[in-house]
């Protein structure tokens, strides 16, 4: 039984994480019992989505590293960097698999798979801290996974590790990273956090994201914009670059305070966006 | 008036094989000649649907392969396996003539097209183990045909076989192919078989999981992942490599037994999936 | 004000050429000068849609046919036909100029844009005689108008002429195009009219089908699929093939006769299909 | 906290500019400082969605010409104009950018992110002439901001200028632009402001339609269709083209005058359009 045995991923469906009524009933039964109770619960199902995250981030590793490994490998002609062809087949790899790992993860862990739409999350109040924490260790061990798989069925080096081309600074590829993450940023918390009628279709608009960002940023930095892909990569190979630290800057200084009141939770309820009404 | 016109296909939509009725008028009518004449209706709806599985898979193999055939005759620079454009023409051609392929079929035979697919819907009893020898024939003999039509038409020899890269090891292509079936076998159980709003976005959520599968696995395999379409083309080739076994153990190893309760009709009622909840 | 300006478009956005309520009228309502000025009414109405039909066209093959021309005349390594590259440039250009053009026509005119998809709606009894003669002029007016324009709008000679390449023989074209032809009729006749929840999505799976179809297709006859496509390029160029009539006949032998009644709005009230529900 | 923390942006989504309230207001209130109130906070929600803009567009043309300078110095076989896979490459980019900009930023400025989108908009009378000029600055200064951090961002100088190419003359670019243009325009008035069920689908429509003009106008013009896009480029780079005039001249002829009724908010009550109803 492999562990892409739906049978796995099937545990973790049940644990839909919703705290709220767990607060609720914590606020209105003053005994004490029942708040540990509670919270060992919570902190149960939060367990349990972690694992579901862990398999999630493998998988999405496993696959979007997998078409880097195809299309860099099969043309010996990129002296000068990834050729047009290749920067597409890293887009498609990178974006169309994680629009398909979202859309299948989403109702087992939320599908966050990158740690810094997860600190995004954690600051808008849509994940705990406790969850947070659970979330980060289980995407870096699923990247790691992911991507240690990966090389070890596929022939030659692992090849999608982040790096910077020779012709661009470590400021610069901070800043190109940043803005490349916040398209993906975006797209989570608009298409799919705040609530309209087009969250049926959130996965597909945070897949294209990804998409968009991977054909910027492939030539200058591989495209990091999620900080478990990178470290997975270095991980598998042993190769963290002195820039590494890019990787991990550039992404999470998007949301570097909570995030204001309409896509969060708590404090004022947030005005529902409305579907796509042009100028009106 | 040839195969495809619709007039064949149209014959089978109206077999929508749904036995809950029959199986509840066994259950409430004793008699044994009413429980004959379910079971033979049953099995009548089965062979008229199976009988759409074989156009289904016929058409599916003849575009799929079409593009492939397309792709890597078009370019002879393709000495140490495909070039970057070839991988992204084989991906898109298998991957969208999949999803079309299913969006189609869909209502007339539940759209499968492949053993590794019927094989996990058999295991979660989506499918009866009779309907489902009946579609595994209709899909073998609709896949050959396909195949068969399509070098008949195209010049040079089929080019779609599926092979192991000289520098891949049968153990290493049984994981990869593995995995990459996993994310199409997980995108037709939780995208279409486990009810949820996005379930009319299913075949493109299915189309995109092909289509990344192949742009992973092309340079190495030529992409499995349906062993009739691996069968399909050593058939009409008579090129059954000595590693064509690889095609039908990798796939089917990933559902190995009763998948749990969530997605099978039987045993626990499924917890409706949420459409994309991020994080609540 | 050109041709595009929405302001002429919309004009025709009103007609929606329902005729059941007129046909209701004829037979409940025995004056014949009712009966004579509906038909003078409908007849109105068809001719409105048609000059709609006829933009819509035109927009298409231009915008289908200014792709192949972007594409073609951009690299000059294409000596034994389209490289992969090319093809895929072909296939996009032309699925997704149909896809978006599907899409803003079909309240104006159905957006059939297609003299094989007319008569299959002909023959399903969704389209009259009289209006599909009015379409069929409205196309090969439209395509080659369409054609025209880009040619006197772009550089060089125009290059997307469909013939056949030195390897195939009519025969094996006819049938290579038919079988493209079959998946965009099935995929407007499932998707767009027989009525069920992915009707939404009917132009963008209508699209995905053209651009398989042109993955398939395009080394071996450039792609027909479409008789007004065809005879647009050929009457702008002069360049009619002797294998011309290939493009005619492949497309329209698919649906011979009249397509039985699932599908047809007279006969046995067809079943209304269901969204994907997998072996069910 | 970079100018894309979701924090700024969210700061616009609660000014959703429905101006009927208001205009209600001062038709039955005679007091004129309740108009004069009125006309102040019109005002201010028109500046405070333009800020929404300028952020939209700022982010659309960074990933738009991001792309584009990825894909066309990745290559230096790029002698007579783009290759194929650059021309792919300009298309998905900037198709795909403006996609997922449009979906994030319709909730918080309309998603315009382009002057001749802009002007339709106002002819057809769903903006009004004082937030058109706010929309204009703020289009113009996003673009040529957006520009600009890319060009400091990345190596080489800033590519994605428009201009032609050697064998075209301006007046056969002005309408080719013009027809890329008008399936810009087709898609916005069509998709997302007549109601209709595939409103939510308008943003991936629109993105498709900008995909197919770039491969279309990519090789003769670079692709303007979007005056701010050209006007940034050329801004950043110094670069004003004596045919700089094309750009703004060939997007806004299409529309040079108030459109009709059915897409206007006055006059006419527009028919609702309905879903894809082929020939019906």
């Amino acid at each position: 039984m492999s562990v892409f045995d739906p049978h796995f991923l099937i545990l973790f469906h049940k644990s839909p994480l919703r705290r709220t009524n767990l607060l609720t009933t914590i606020a209105t039964v003053p005994s004490l019992r029942y708040q540990i109770n509670d919270i060992i619960m919570t902190l149960k199902q939060d367990a349990v989505a972690a694992v579901g995250e862990f398999f999630g981030t493998l998988l999405f590793i496993f696959l979007a590293l997998g078409g880097v490994q195809a299309t860099l490998s099969s043309d010996s002609n990129s002296i000068n960097g990834p050729t047009p062809p290749q920067i597409l087949g890293v887009a498609f790899s990178v974006g169309f698999s994680l629009l398909i790992s979202v859309w299948i993860f989403a109702p087992i862990s939320g599908g966050v798979l990158n740690p810094a739409v997860l600190l995004a999350l954690i600051l808008t109040r849509n994940i705990s801290l406790v969850k947070g924490g659970l979330y980060l260790f289980a995407e870096l061990a699923g990247a790691t996974v992911g991507a240690g798989l990966l090389d070890a069925v596929t022939p030659g080096p692992l090849l999608g590790v982040n790096a910077l081309g020779r012709e661009i600074t470590p400021f610069q590829a901070t800043v190109l990273e940043a803005i490349c993450t916040s398209i993906l940023v975006l797209s989570v918390l608009f298409l799919a956090v705040e609530k309209s009628k087009t969250n049926v279709l959130a996965p597909i608009g945070i897949g294209f994201a990804v998409f968009v960002a991977n054909l910027i940023a492939t030539p200058w930095t591989g495209t990091g914009i999620n900080p478990a892909r990178s470290f997975g990569a270095a991980a598998v190979t042993g190769n963290f670059t002195p820039d590494h630290w890019v990787f991990w800057i550039a992404p999470d200084d998007l949301a570097p305070e909570p995030i204001s009141p309409p896509v969060s939770k708590g404090g004022i309820t947030p005005t529902p966006l409305e579907t796509v009404e042009i100028g009106k």
